[in-house]
């Protein structure tokens, strides 16, 4: 089979890469340019066990809403243009078992043939699992009918079909409040499905609860109807089998479409299986070079990092870091020297619907985070607007600035109209760098009345709690 | 008279604060706050020799286009709110000499009476004056009738009733390339004005030419004439004295209105009638608590300020520093103890008329700035969007990004589509703690298709620069 074919072939060191989305095609780029840099000659073999590459899972909830005209223009890469580039990718290809020792991958192809395939280094990249509950599924563990969650290019197509076909769906429930449950239940509206969303703590849980509270009043003018502190404990069904309701704290929410946004866990039964230590979270254990044993790679949404702030092991599964681990791995695994300096947890997403327009933007740990860390937390929420007040472009934005009593940053989450989201990166620059409250205030940000205050909101906002820290 | 009588009453220490715009006020307003936090008597009079006060001169070409429905709207406090939070604020009233060494002033009433009011702090916080080029004035030195400047409020009530008028003007001349000029470009076009602007080096001076031009591309197709690289030399008049067209490179260009935006010059007379030192371009020269004689503090427009990459003096007149500087003068003349940080030049704007929609944000030195301080400069200017390229609101952005050789980031130009400009603000933040390129490439930004690519255009960027540099 081609798997095992490729052995004798080899020309130089061999990495074989396991996964390919951004972690892992980001690897294989990477190794290869720096390969060629120092004029050495490398052999990349990804194993993907989709017939997909590199696409963004971010844009699907776009693609629902009808933003997005096809799935191809998710597509970021085609598995021609990795071709072409130099990388052997193998579609369809599943990797089964890992033998470290031996320096071999045992894969087996769609057709179920298996071969073996050595490698000089290892890259794994193998993605993470939705979490999926009991009640999704039937006793032989397929989906409710109308049940799906919204994670690959199948499941997005899946929706597409769903929500633009004649009869469409009339109720839709959306079970997770995080950014994929926010983004859906937008496309959901969108589309004209009256949007119920339920989600066991606040809406946002990465941001603060009083910064949630306000992310859950704009969705509810926007005309979804949002259940918070609830958990869902089971479905009904019609007498065809898909879904009718969601059961949720006593109550039954109609649902001709349950969506499912309830979060990931990181792929590593395969690592595990090979004796690869994992952490609290399930994750690889990969170092700032992204090294998590002799020729081993981790990168991506299948392992645990470090949040910068303090050092502590977190599990953050965002195409941000697994594009910027891939790179520092495949540098790194080609003879080049790169670190991966952390993460805050900076994120932004925004719910747009309805007539309502919220965004939200956040960066370093919640006050709830914090304090389970040890940190005794100091934080104030200051209301301003997004442009000069006088401006017809002005929106509300508010800003929780969260610090140490010494003044030191500890993190920023915003929630406010059109241009608010963004400004986090400038509170993650700051933070990035170890900045205190003070600084912030006083760095010299931009200013016209179109973009801004005077004093960004930003600053406002730090310059408010500065003062209170004295 | 009342600004003699006051001596008489006064109770604690005095604070005369000269000019009563965003850096006067803020020290005026800061001294107080301090001064009650630290249980001391503090008296502050603010001489203002306008009618006005605390108003958004930035705003006033938005006033003109129509954005801002009244003048009052561009007044931040008026002079009832500021007396109310107790500063002894009186308007109409010019200081005409300071004896520095007798610790008093000598100002001038409305009806031209004089008196001296004695200080122990004073705050010279005059700004700055337009520049204005002889052809501008009559031989009386009134303006020619339809030429003006954009500068303060009754500027812009003169703009405002010039362009809203029944028989409005058909042709407006722009003279300057800058902040003020294209944004008065922009409300002279959305006005349904025919709008050349001249300006003698390329649009956007504060850009690297290769990124203003972009600038004077989008101006184009939005539909002003835009006249690089030439100098005004005369006016035509009409018979009637008024402004007929100006004449720039040996051409001749129609206009019923002229609006000079060509900078401004310190308003320093008085300080340097009472010895003060002024600097090469003619401002104050402050220390970094903006002290700049014992007792005597200087802030805002009227003062040379440091740059914070190098820390060359530089003149920087703008409304953010200006506050900022405010706020540091008052606290450190009320005992308490705060310095101002430098400056790096972060500044946005846009043009966004005839269907055009472009913005631009800056930090830094430009390549000749910093050319000019003997500094070797290597840029890259990278193309990308400003959403996924997948989204509807994905935008052309094309950011700039300078550095030294050794990979230190000395500056960054942003011209692009919606949610461009306050992308600079990061690259300010990055700046602001002496970041390499690489840092900025690997920092821990946001990303959601709707906002950003996954990667940061300003991160794209800086990490194709990152990589040339090795």
């Amino acid at each position: 089979m081609t798997v095992a074919a490729c052995d004798s072939v080899q020309m130089g060191e061999r990495v074989v890469v396991i996964g390919a989305d951004a972690a892992g095609m980001s690897a294989a780029h990477q190794a290869l340019r720096t390969a060629k840099a120092g004029g050495r000659e490398l052999d990349v073999v990804v194993l993907e066990r989709s017939t997909h590459t590199s696409y963004s899972a971010c844009g699907i909830p776009y693609w629902i809403a009808g933003d997005v005209p096809r799935q191809d223009k998710l597509v970021a890469r085609t598995a021609a243009k990795h071709r072409s580039l130099g990388v052997d990718l193998r579609l369809g290809t599943t990797a089964v078992a890992l033998d470290l020792d031996a320096g071999h991958v045992t894969a087996a192809a769609a057709d179920g043939t298996e071969g073996t395939l050595g490698f000089d280094h290892l890259v794994l990249a193998t993605g993470a699992h939705p979490r999926v509950p009991g009640w999704a599924l039937d006793p032989s563990g397929a989906w409710i009918r109308g049940v799906r969650v919204v994670k690959t290019l199948d499941d997005g197509a899946a929706w597409v079909e769903r929500v633009s076909r004649d009869r469409r769906p009339d109720r839709a429930v959306v079970v997770g409040g995080g950014y994929i449950g926010i983004e859906t239940a937008e496309a959901f509206v969108r589309r004209g499905l009256r949007t119920t969303l339920v989600t066991k703590r606040e809406v946002m849980g990465s941001l603060d609860p009083d910064m949630g509270s306000r992310v859950r009043q704009a969705m509810t003018m926007g005309g979804v109807e949002v259940v918070c502190s609830e958990e869902v404990d089971a479905l009904e069904t019609r007498a065809d089998g898909s879904v009718a309701a969601v059961r949720a704290g006593g109550d039954a929410f109609p649902a001709d479409v349950v969506a499912l946004g309830i979060g990931v866990t990181p792929a590593t039964e395969l690592a595990k299986d090979a004796g690869l230590p994992l952490g609290e979270f399930g994750g690889l254990l990969p170092d700032e070079r992204q090294l998590v044993a002799d020729g081993v790679w981790g990168v991506g949404d299948c392992c645990e990092t470090t949040e910068r702030v303090e050092g502590h092991r977190v599990f953050v599964p965002l195409g941000t870091h697994a594009n910027k681990q891939g790179r520092v791995a495949g540098e790194n695994l080609a003879g080049g020297s790169a670190v991966f300096g952390g993460v805050l947890g900076t994120a932004v997403t925004q719910f747009s619907a309805g007539g309502e327009h919220v965004e939200i933007g956040r960066t370093g740990p919640t006050t709830e985070q914090a304090s389970a860390w040890g940190e005794e937390v100091v934080s104030l929420v200051t209301e301003s607007t997004t442009a000069a007040s006088y401006m017809p472009q002005a929106a509300p934005i508010a800003v929780k600035v969260l610090a140490r009593p010494s003044g030191r940053l500890l993190g920023m989450q915003i929630v406010g109209g059109a241009g608010s989201a963004k400004r986090i990166d400038t509170a993650a620059a700051a933070l990035w760098f170890s900045a205190r409250v003070e600084d912030v205030a006083g760095m010299d940000l931009s200013y016209a009345p179109t973009f801004s205050p005077v004093w960004d909101p930003v600053q406002i906002a730090s310059r408010r709690l500065a003062d209170r820290l004295g």
